[in-house]
């Protein structure tokens, strides 16, 4: 395998010079970007009121870019090929908004910045600017469907982008910075995962500047010999491109892009032939190194800036109040000789113009760019198919996950043709109890399958891998080019990808006011294998505050699920499924629990989201009562209807009301959440004034924190998870954190006024009980016979 | 270079009997864990009630983990070496447990399990078992420092361990599973950072027995020459041991073991020496091909389980009620034979005990993994020595984190010969204004390092990696081993680590529960370049919600810091880096920013977390003002006080009293916080019924959900960050989430009853100014003079 691809002849002259002009004319509308409030085109000498009052850009990364993309319009011209490009260096934003604009696509989105010289003033003035764009790719930025912000997510966006979509290439920039980030370095295993008979292909190209804000990279300093090992390694065939001469790089690139994507046909017509489906193929990958802030100043002040980390941000600094600096950057944008490059008018030249694709080809314009535009709407069917007959109250027990399965088993078969649904989850799917999905679809494996192997084949549509982050990443690749998803995880692990969780919310929020951006379907969380239920790998194991970070995002965007049981859960899945523009967190056991409501009771209750459970109370109709036991999630749910139980037993006169939410920003007041309950209705279901215990999956204080707003919040008192957790019985776990039964009725005895003393025999009663518990599984290593098999009692 | 090393002799026939026999011991005590209640040595026929009621523990990874841990016993004796064990299949933890008993460690610490049969029968019994101990690796397995819960920090955490350790050597076994992980992958490269010469060694061992729960894993399918070529690229020297007959299996383990501490020790020799100090070294690895579940049921119910997935938890599952699965257990158990291993009492035979290390060479005894038996106390100079001269209240400017950065510099100075105090960060040391360190120490750096770098050596003491995962990793491992250190993030990025931040929290909250633990140094986090001055960076960069996560953690564990100026951050950052077993998180700016206490009040303000700024405020002693103004946070502080110098100057005779909070769970009642007021303290300052405008830095429902239980509670008007963001300037940053001093100052007139008739004038001149500021930065791109300008009022 040779190290450089040979370049003779790969670009004639002309076309050499071309596209050198092409590129000088992205570099010179980045340049400007940065600096720029006016004179454009520099028609005039450069003053201090041209400068803006504050430069905030990044340069070191955006020639390079400026290059590839160039280059790439090059081959989508020559091969109409369907390319999309993915920025990793999300600094880059001047680089990707000066090709979008160069190609038109820009203007057509946004009139305003028009192809003359007043559109270029505007162009580079609104660049970070107040009212005008991010200084970085951002949703604003056409072509893009990667936030230029936390580093680490471009490959596996670029892998969840190219599943499904056969036709579609996908170049992703990563920067010699975002590859020393953990998701970065195991998201070069996807290639592990992209089958090229029905996927796309990706092309990674590692652009090595050498340097991060202020310190060499661990690539950029590697030699070749090492880095070329390594990505052999990962399964790809490094190509390099080395150096700074733009006559030489340009036809280093020329050359080596197409061999690159003679080397993809290859790849795809074989395995399109049918001829191999053996393993996984070796696709070809760049390295591109250049230097950092190639053709900007090479020193400022006495210092080294070009091809250094001082090139990383605005290498000239204070252009504004510094004649030396403003004349560095005057000889430095005249460098690339405007007037060559746009014409009086401030247009493009046309033989410029004629580099870029035309239409949709054009990658600012590429639809799987906008995936909304080509999302097809999800086939679902009727969740009544699947329905739980509950028989006797709380007597049928089942597996909520396993029923989900059983709907999600048909969800996948209605969209096989079409193609556009994939379950992503970190090697949990059937241990989440979800299995039935095999029975319609494999797991998808492109490394050697072996005869005893059990679901592994080349098509599958699970996606599982030890990694919350791949999975997280692809998803939301899929997702951003139009297509449905959903992730399976514990619930304590899910933390993993809190801050890639953050990014993604964002998004949806700066999309959501871009009337161009058509919505996407909703990112799907099944969070499982929950707290409550960790008791057999401990403490590790045991954590439930990912809704708390949910909740901190803008309420269009996120809703958080808790389905007492299957029935609810289907509802929810179903619904989440069929939801647009938003991040929807289910979290739902795996084990064999009691069932509670019917398939008309649990869309009845699912739809209101919140609700008295009558069945499960005494209170008189339009009586207030003694008492609110209130709960959300299946284990606290089964909690509190045994401590209701008990209660009712023991104190048949206490009137209580049994309440289950499963729409949790139900409970916000409406002014802070669309799901929120008006304060009337809410005062209807937990009183103004009666002691409310509540029973919560979570952590206590999310409950007053989206009740604070409430009536009756201070009678509102919140058990849930309070860090105590080891390796032990489900029932002990609710103990240590007193969310059991028998804690939930003492408080009920303890808040209801008066009834402490009246009640005497059954608080003892009930302390007792905690007792023997503590000594029957420390002695039996499970749980009471009475607490292992209490069901709820028949009307 | 060889891929598997040569095996002529490397053990005698005597010494592979004897290792072997450990070996087996070993995996006997592992199985006996997961299975059994009673009849630990198998002395009469397995019965029912022998069997555990449920069977929790994994057995997959646990005999590879024993025969590594038997060879490195035989390694640290034959040389004397001073080895931990980080165990990074924490599932494996019946093997931990087995091999700490095997050697007497686990009896010392626990008399209760004694080394007989009796202590058998407990060592069993208790595993995963209530009131027992834990299924995986976890605090309370000696010579840890590794819980095996969440994946993807094993080997990050070894080279933490290794650093500034020359005589340490940090075996790190990795599992297939985790090493699919991105933490996982990134880490590989922390060898670019680790200096031969004054740094200890890691010694990586990739065990890949091929498969995580339910499907193959990467690395386990990769073929050999893909895996060396990956791992040299990472710039290691790989060498394999693979089979799974267990005689020439030992040849091979015992073969390589001995050259792979053959080239540490020429590694170190040579740097040591001074002969070289170039580059990074080729350190060597081992992949390690063994089945999962070796030497466990070969099939169970004609399914296969040795060497495939099945292995992964237990094997098999129905002992107790199932005869013939009875029967496989038994079979099982008794082909280690346990009458070779052990004694009549119970007790490891003599000259099996021999093999293992004796005293603090044992790897479960090892202080290095109780890293507080060895911790020195931090040196640090006195914070008066850098304490900022206020002079005229808020008239001078300073940037909080460059001032504290003079006391880190002469605290790195003070522990340079103890050599136990490291900064880390991804890359932002300079740029987070902490650059004063380097006066004294570098950035360390193993790969080349050109004539023009700046502050690189190999010497460093600065860590700067692009990987959040790796800055808290190395630091975990650095602080469990009996060391120091501080971690400056970006704050929006430090969710990047959330879920690593909860098990090290955990961590800490079952440690501090242990009495052979020793305290540890507390993590320490500062986080910079918060969200209202990311205003550059744009939205993506703009979350503070990692304060969330950590307030939901065990209060003896977290602290959060806002110290509103240099002169606390001195206190605060000083006060956090003498605690122990904690986590603080301290939230300062980076930016110029008006200075308001002197050191001798920012001394006293701080040590009681809260309190009234008496002069910023106009009450009259002992009366009750009309409205608390309270902040916390820098930017919040300076636009509280703006707009209290607002109001008093529109409505001179509104009484305002000026709260400030820097310790943020002072909010917190006493009984869910140690550090929380006292409600009449609380009172004392918020009023029990006055209004409060709260500015604070974060999402606002933090405070509701800290002050919920206070009286005023529902007087608390709170606000802060609401997740709108972009690139911007400064001002209009707070003005986008109405946190300036004109939404402030306009809520205040609002919230006094009465006053809003009153002050109508104030009211339209405030929001005059929102609309004037509204037009002049999107005019100006700056904000607006008497906004920049503004300065606290002479008294």
């Amino acid at each position: 395998m040779e190290k450089h691809v040979s370049t003779a002849a790969a670009l004639t002259d002309a076309e050499l010079t071309l596209i050198d002009r092409y590129w000088r004319a992205a570099n010179y509308l980045s340049v400007g970007q940065i600096y720029l409030l006016a004179n454009p085109l520099l028609r005039e000498p450069l003053k201090s009121e041209h400068i803006k009052p504050r430069l905030l850009g990044h340069w070191g990364t955006t020639p390079g870019l400026n290059f590839i993309y160039a280059h790439l319009n090059r081959l989508i011209r020559a091969r109409d090929l369907d390319v999309i490009y993915i920025c990793g260096p999300g600094h880059g934003g001047p680089g990707m908004v000066a090709n979008t604009y160069l190609e038109g696509t820009y203007s057509e989105i946004y009139p305003d910045i028009s192809e003359d010289a007043e559109g270029m003033r505007r162009l580079f003035r609104q660049f970070s600017f107040p009212g005008g764009i991010p200084s970085h790719a951002a949703p604003e930025t056409p072509g893009s469907i990667h936030e230029g912000g936390e580093l680490g997510y471009a490959l596996v966006h670029a892998y969840g982008a190219a599943f499904d979509n056969p036709d579609l290439t996908v170049a992703c920039i990563v920067g010699d910075g975002e590859a020393e980030t953990g998701p970065l370095a195991a998201s070069w295993h996807s290639n592990k995962f992209l089958n090229p008979a029905r996927d796309g292909a990706v092309l990674p190209i590692l652009h090595l500047n050498g340097y991060k804000i202020a310190n060499p990279t661990i690539l950029g300093r590697a030699g070749d010999d090492d880095l070329r090992r390594l990505f052999e390694g990962y399964g790809y065939e490094p190509l390099f491109v080395t150096g700074h001469e733009p006559r030489d790089m340009h036809q280093q690139m020329a050359a080596t892009l197409d061999r690159v994507f003679e080397r993809i046909r290859e790849i795809q017509e074989q395995a399109r032939s049918g001829k191999s489906t053996a393993g996984c193929p070796r696709w070809p990958m760049i390295v591109l190194r250049s230097p950092k802030g190639w053709t900007g100043p090479k020193e400022v002040d006495g210092k080294k800036v070009e091809d250094f980390w001082r090139a990383h941000q605005v290498p000239v600094s204070n252009c504004r109040g510094n004649e030396g600096h403003r004349k560095i950057l005057e000889d430095w944008m005249r460098g690339y000789d405007p007037e060559d490059l746009f014409g009086a008018d401030g247009r493009l030249k046309p033989e410029l113009r004629a580099l870029a694709p035309a239409g949709k080809r054009r990658m600012g314009a590429n639809p799987h760019a906008n995936g909304g535009l080509l999302r097809k709407e999800l086939a679902v069917p009727d969740i009544r198919d699947y329905a739980v007959d509950i028989g006797k109250r709380g007597s049928v027990v089942a597996q909520s996950t396993e029923i989900l399965g059983h709907y999600l088993r048909d969800t996948m078969k209605l969209n096989a043709k079409a193609a556009n649904f994939r379950i992503f989850g970190p090697d949990e799917t059937e241990s989440n109890r979800l299995g039935s999905v095999f029975d319609v679809t494999d797991r998808v494996w492109m490394e050697d399958i072996e005869p005893y192997d059990v679901h592994l084949s080349r098509d599958g549509r699970v996606m599982e891998v030890l990694s919350e982050h791949l999975c997280q990443g692809w998803l939301e690749g899929y997702l951003l080019t139009g297509r449905h998803g959903l992730f399976s995880c514990y619930e304590a692990f899910i933390h993993i990808i809190d801050s890639m969780f953050n990014q993604h919310a964002k998004w949806l929020k700066v999309t959501r006011e871009l009337e161009w951006r058509k919505p996407i379907s909703s990112l799907n969380y099944l969070l499982t294998s929950h707290v409550w239920r960790q008791d057999h790998n401990g403490f590790s194991h045991q954590d439930p505050g990912f809704v708390d970070l949910v909740a901190n995002k803008k309420a269009d965007i996120v809703r958080i699920y808790l389905p007492p049981d299957a029935n609810s859960l289907l509802w929810v899945g179903d619904h989440c499924l069929r939801t647009y523009d938003r991040v929807n967190v289910i979290v739902a056991g795996k084990q064999p629990e009691p069932q509670w409501l019917s398939m008309d009771e649990a869309v009845k209750h699912c739809e209101a989201g919140i609700g008295i459970w009558h069945w499960a109370s005494n209170e008189e109709d339009t009586i207030s009562p003694d008492l609110v036991m209130a709960c959300a999630g299946d284990v606290p749910t089964m909690e509190t209807l045994a401590a209701v139980d008990l209660l009712r037993k023991a104190i048949p006169e206490l009137k209580i009301r049994t309440v289950n939410v499963v729409d949790l920003l139900a409970l916000q007041s409406r002014d802070q959440h669309p799901h929120g309950l008006a304060d009337e209705a809410f005062d209807a279901i937990f009183t103004a004034d009666k002691p409310v215990i509540f029973a919560y999956h979570g952590y206590p204080y999310l409950i007053h924190r989206l009740t604070y707003k409430r009536a009756n919040h201070e009678n509102i008192h919140v058990r849930g998870f309070v860090e105590e957790g080891t390796t032990t019985t489900p029932f002990d776990m609710t103990v240590l954190n007193e969310l059991d039964r028998y804690h939930l009725a003492i408080e009920a005895i303890e808040r209801v006024p008066g009834l402490k003393e009246k009640a005497k025999d059954a608080l003892a009663a009930f302390r007792g009980k905690l007792a023997e518990h503590h000594n029957y599984v420390r002695e039996h290593g499970e749980d009471m016979p009475e607490v292992r098999n209490w069901t709820w009692p028949a009307a």
